[in-house]
């Protein structure tokens, strides 16, 4: 287990230690505060490069990452695939050795092969990659800002911060994740960040849309789906990723909404502190119901927000972790 | 009516009053000044961060207004919509949320649809939206140049400044609007502008490029466009835009051409001191001649030229209108 | 001949004496160090404005232009042909007026047209034009760097630096560039480079892959490949150009390895000290092997890594040329 992501690379949840999420989690506390300042910018990374590679499209996550890249000051060399050598046949090695070659501090990779981070590391073992999504396996930035979502409105809650509340929130709470996980890379990441910070985690699915080796995951798996929410201190829903394949898993769009949709009806049995969060983007009238998403037990817009300062938290402790006294 | 764009949104030059707009050209003045200094630069919207949404292709519109925010040293955001989460079929709202709540100050819009600035204006009622181009609706930092360029050339013909002239040029000056009427959110938002100011606004086009409503705009309709030409100040082309279905209101390009194109025999019948406009990109040899376009009397680098102190004063106002004392 | 690019375009090598190509290596040598900082920055060319052109596809080309632009301070307007008003039909000659309008002092243009950067040079004569690759023409940037990188290694092989060794180890040094000749800018920019420096150039390819006037370029062309291999002091590849249509001058890619791809069989019959250049991106198993690529004589990251400084002198020329005491 790793203790602390101080300086190096952060591929996955799997191998953090309770204390690495903690520290990154209460870094991003204090860039929450740069954020809601009008001149939003800290100079802690100037000079340094981050390359931003996505070899998949993403609007949230790029632009989450490279804002959280800009308000340290940092340089941003932003590859898009479509405007990239890699239509030449270049490999994924030549790519990023050129991208090294060009003088880079940090590298943030999505790619639609689970493993391409890991990849990635070996091939630039001074960089330090950050995986932004590689293909079913991890996208661990969305655990950590999930986790730091949920511990900022429960500790708002009870009127204190959550940074001083550290993990007590997640001792026993009731983690429901709800729909795609065979094909999902976030529910990866925020199983592996709920059941390291103490939370109990069931998931509630099709069964074609559970992965098969489902019984060695730190998660229960619920029977019944309402009884499932009724449970739940927090329902985590996830996209069908039918640009994933996984429209063949299930009959149709509509009979997933009917077994396994965040519909009105349902969400009128929800106790009423119960939080509703989802990833995004949204099938609106699939995985949720359009007036759900409305409703202010969903927070999808605090998990965006939260996203820059998580990333800037991952950024500066990957990054300039060796380096005391950087100025906030 | 609008009396002043500061700390509002630029959603249309329908609702500005003349002292808006004259404020609006005021302050481009101003940026001019700083576009032709060595280093174009200011600290006025230092660590604000503006938004680039362009659901649209554009060279001009887009890098006029990231060069204008660049050169306020505002950050900015840059999304084309090719790579954008909007192919997974993320709402428009849902993307506008998305990018909220990344935290920023103003949104640059242009999207196909009518209407769209206006309705993300009340999805995010606390950022800044400036209509970079909805449909057919309005283009008003095009509308906004067009004057400003018009108002420097006359000035600097009687040896004054455009300041110093204000809307003196503009009280009775003729201006003809040939072509795409119909199709044109720059002629719509050229139209608001110069009636606004005083102008005389004539429009020629074949019957089928005129709006059905042509009767309630605040212009006159040409009857023949020779005589036009002869009464014109000034000429602003516009672009027979095929890519918005134009092309099955006209016969032919050559019949268009032949009818409404600023031919080099039509552009020879001119008075010399008659302005000759375009908003580009031009169709060269349809609307316009390319040796007509290579004359003293086209002043469309200019026009080009002042859209970026224009959306400077845009950006500006509407973004750090409220605070008093910017450094420039 | 021009004896030195300060305030001028960077169009073609050709045109460059010795003492012009000896001045910008020499001034990439002093930004060789500033890339080795942590903070890879200058204020050299704070507040000027480099529009980045490319029309064709490329990764390092044009990140490592950017990468220099931004390591001067540079503000970088970026346009890719994807986004572009070029898809309206708008010509050459309209796009660039239009950037120009904006205030630029630079623009990098890439364009699969021989000629297009001297055409835009004649366009905007005021604005200093730097080819970034212009069709089957020239590549001049290219060819810079590979000389630098020559002869820092040679330097740092006698234990001098490359400032100190001036041109000294270009005298007489045998290089060998092999394989598509015909449709390669990078070899016409190579070629030009190493005779002005005075070494000996040798061509290697299949007849159809010769240009048809090769006679009359300074180099000699190799009857037998494995003789010109043991011969050459250092061996540039090139890549094998489908893209171009190079494919239909090969009987097949197998084929073109068989005859003239530098395979482990072949690498294995250099010189220990023979130096091997690639301009990337690479065809692993076609014109060279992927261990080849691997081993030590093989510099392609050093190429691309020589890129940055290399262009940050060209910009710092070309743009900032006649101010002295710029501050580095």
């Amino acid at each position: 287990m790793i203790d602390s992501i101080r300086g190096r690379s952060l591929l996955s949840l799997d191998e953090l230690s309770k204390e690495a999420i903690v520290e990154i989690l209460d870094m991003a506390e204090s860039f929450v505060e740069v954020n809601r300042r009008s001149i939003k910018k800290v100079p802690a990374l100037k000079g340094r490069v981050v390359a931003s590679l996505f070899f998949e499209e993403s609007t949230r996550t790029r632009l989450s990452f490279e804002t959280a890249a800009k308000r340290l000051s940092a340089d941003v060399l932003s590859l898009a695939v479509a405007s990239s050598s890699v239509k030449k046949g270049e490999s994924l090695r030549d790519t990023i050795a050129t991208i090294d070659a060009l003088g880079i501090d940090a590298v943030v990779l999505r790619h639609r092969s689970s493993g391409a981070a890991l990849q990635v590391s070996r091939y630039v073992p001074h960089v330090r990659v950050i995986n932004g999504g590689d293909g079913l396996h991890q996208h661990p930035t969305q655990g950590l800002l999930d986790a730091f979502t949920i511990r900022q409105i429960l500790a708002e809650r009870t009127g204190t911060s959550g940074l001083e509340s550290g993990t007590a929130h997640f001792e026993g709470l009731r983690i429901l994740i709800v729909g795609d996980i065979r094909h999902s890379r976030v529910a990866r990441s925020d199983i592996a960040a709920y059941a390291t910070l103490g939370a109990h985690v069931r998931v509630a699915a099709p069964g074609t849309l559970l992965p098969e080796d489902i019984a060695t995951w730190p998660v229960t798996v619920a029977t019944d789906f309402d009884d499932a929410l009724a449970w739940a201190d927090v329902v985590c829903l996830l996209r069908l990723q039918s640009e994933r394949g996984s429209g063949t898993f299930v009959p149709s769009l509509s009979e997933f909404r009917f077994t396994h949709g965040l519909t009105v009806a349902r969400a009128r049995t929800l106790r009423p502190e119960t939080l509703i969060m989802h990833p995004g983007p949204m099938n609106r009238g699939v995985e949720i119901d359009s007036r759900v998403v409305d409703s202010s037990a969903c927070v999808v817009e605090r998990q965006v927000s939260n996203g820059v300062p998580i990333r800037m938290a991952v950024l500066y402790l990957t990054v300039a972790g060796s380096h005391e006294g950087v100025q906030l």
